[in-house]
């Protein structure tokens, strides 16, 4: 049976500030990627994120960032890679810690972070690097065909070819900039659909038609806001429909 | 052969600002505090302040302090005890991740954190649990015979008493406070006559006479400046004669 | 015709978080209190919420609270008089800045610093300090009958003496703590009663039922969710009714 | 007579962490760029070195940077000109209301935020807009012929070109990078020559022997450590013997 990895951000509140529905996207996943204090979350966001996950048996990513908590990690910062190496063996050391088994599922990194290792070589050295520091053997979510997994398979880190159901893609595999009109689909029952296809066929077809290969590990949801919810709640009956089932990599 | 525990702290040092003389005091000591980012440290100090220990073969302790790098950890907050836990976790998990083999040799709560600790049985008993989390075999370093020792007994955290052998002390056995004038012993000599009387009579003589019991397992010394380097040679050179080894706890 | 100035919160968002009910409370009110960066907001929402407030005409405060992010403000931290001081100099600063005519309506502290104000005299003198450095002629809103308002006696800083129709009082004029059951009034018409006998009578009826006199400049309300707001709905149109005008100190 | 303003950072400390020697540039300069707590500095340090900048009589300017301590602001941050706007009002605000006289007389950006808005015309409108919020009398010091001159040119704001005597230019007018072994002049004489020849000609020769027309208004100068204010102190020599007098734009 075909079966795929569903993922999602986890623990983005801060202090006072609550962020996103955890309680409702966590029955509906498979992993989750939960924040380690840099970009958003903080110590007690963690311990309580950490416990909700391991009550409801999903796989438990870290999810480093920049140190941006007022720009959410969104905003790229011009650091190092050795300096991008400790902040990542930094943030994934103090999360891993808050488990029961000091063991973490995955790591995935979060916003300009995730997206400047996509191409940026030595920075998805860094990244890598870092985690490698705290366990060989702990794998990276990177997106698909992209150098974060280039950099993983050089220093001979596990990885997980990470897909978007929700996003169109250009021939080159890259992600269709989110400030084009055309970069986000919000149709639930398309997104499904995309999802499937891209499990069952190992494919993607871009924007522009090209056929991009493509073996997802795993395909990124989210829970910010009842749409968000709603398109995962579709995939969930879509991919049942689909015989694929939603399983940690 | 009588032995005794030096331990320093370390890796202060933040960005672009240097602290304290780190190389000259490590061949000192047999074990060392590393600050984990929160009061000072960052995760490029760390990494740096780590291998050195490593180098070194000291005994590398977490010196996690309040989030308050402009106080440098020295100014109370108040902070719940489920707080404190949670960023102990965070802070302790942070360093272990940047060792060899992701093990520490203890916890040193700092400044602020270590002098609360020492009379607030709730802070204690957050800060021994924070350490449980991460290792329940994880020796906590506190003021001998304070609240934060009691803390460690009842969580069955293993623990160290530490001692002062530059600082007076109170008839019940507290620090004399810094904002005092006989404080601190400055006489090289003096300090290292205190801490061999300490380590073979296990009992240390108060201010005003008394004789408090003392079985010091560590004494703290500094690195920070010339005159803090010459206490711990002075110190070095004392225990030797007095045929007390300096070993790690 | 008798007057009273109802005074809110307002800029406490940070970053990628929302939070409270900014352009619900400010028509309701005649004064409101802008977070300044250090407990809660950033240069962006600060600039946002002086627009806002600047188009509804309300007077403008800056909110200057401890530097806790995490926290927001709420947890105590010891800091020397001149350390608040100066970082009530620099958050009042960077909020005048924002406004069209660098002129400021008040300032009110924030949360714990509010607290400990109310009775710690030399954080009092200290904060009253670092807003006379800014403008001599700037007033403080601290509550009535406080060392707060005593220490801008002492520095000749003008002042408004706060009330909270929401709260109950100790016989000696402290708020009841927010610890115990009868802290907090949450019938909105019986708020509006008790804030309008205190405008007309110039005292208020402790727990105890002693009558403490109390001639308020200002009354506190909040705007975070609906059933605050409901209050200061109720208690505009109560206010109206016992024929009290709303207006800014 | 010929004048030039000599212009130093200062109040770069932190905390517990010293940095720099802004007693002994002080009397070297005729005007500073004082940090606003961003990229360094904190309210003490700022309280401090302007009543140190005011007993020297020099021109006070705001040192507004990213916010990053750990990078010292010498990480480019991918911030959008409005933010980068509201962070410059936010800091030069704070910066100002420690001033006797509340006012500056200048604003220079630091680091990374100097250097991308040299080349970044939308960055450096952002910082312009950020100053002239504040007060649109406040002149910007940028580097001569950059696009942070031009932006100040298009908004209105009065402005000071500055130039480096101890960095060698390219044929385009940039600054040699100091990634490349000839970035830097270390000779203090050949530093005070190419200053007076600055202000005699208005130009400077590039590495390539080009000539580019430059009429500069300031000069930057270091005062980090001994080898600094010796190239400092050459440089006073050396303008006195040529005429030219060191005073504040």
């Amino acid at each position: 049976m075909a079966k795929i990895d569903l993922n999602s951000d986890l623990g983005e509140a801060f202090g006072r500030y609550s962020l996103g529905r955890d309680s409702e996207i966590i029955p509906l996943v498979s992993s989750v990627n939960i924040a380690c204090g840099y970009h958003a979350g903080d110590p007690d966001v963690m311990a309580t994120t950490v416990k909700l996950a391991e009550a409801a048996g999903v796989g438990i990513g870290a999810h480093p960032g920049f140190p941006d908590l007022q720009g959410f990690g969104r905003r790229k910062m011009d650091m190092k890679p050795d300096q991008v190496q400790h902040m990542v063996t930094y943030q994934v050391g103090a999360l891993q810690a808050f488990t029961s088994d000091k063991r973490l599922h995955h790591v995935k990194p979060h916003g300009a972070l995730y997206n400047a290792a996509a191409t940026d070589h030595e920075l998805a050295v860094g990244i890598c690097r870092g985690i490698y520091q705290v366990d060989p053997k702990l794998p990276i979510y990177g997106l698909a065909n992209s150098e974060l997994i280039k950099a993983a398979q050089e220093i001979g880190l596990p990885y997980a070819q990470e897909a978007f159901g929700d996003r169109n893609y250009n021939a080159d595999g890259t992600l269709v900039s989110r400030s084009l009109p055309n970069a986000v689909i919000k149709d639930p029952q398309e997104v499904a659909k995309r999802v499937a296809a891209m499990v069952n066929d190992q494919e993607i077809i871009a924007l522009d038609g090209t056929k991009i290969p493509l073996k997802p590990d795993s395909i990124c949801v989210h829970g910010d806001n009842q749409a968000a919810l709603d398109i995962v709640k579709e995939l969930h009956v879509g991919l049942n429909d689909a015989g694929i089932e939603i399983k940690t990599f």
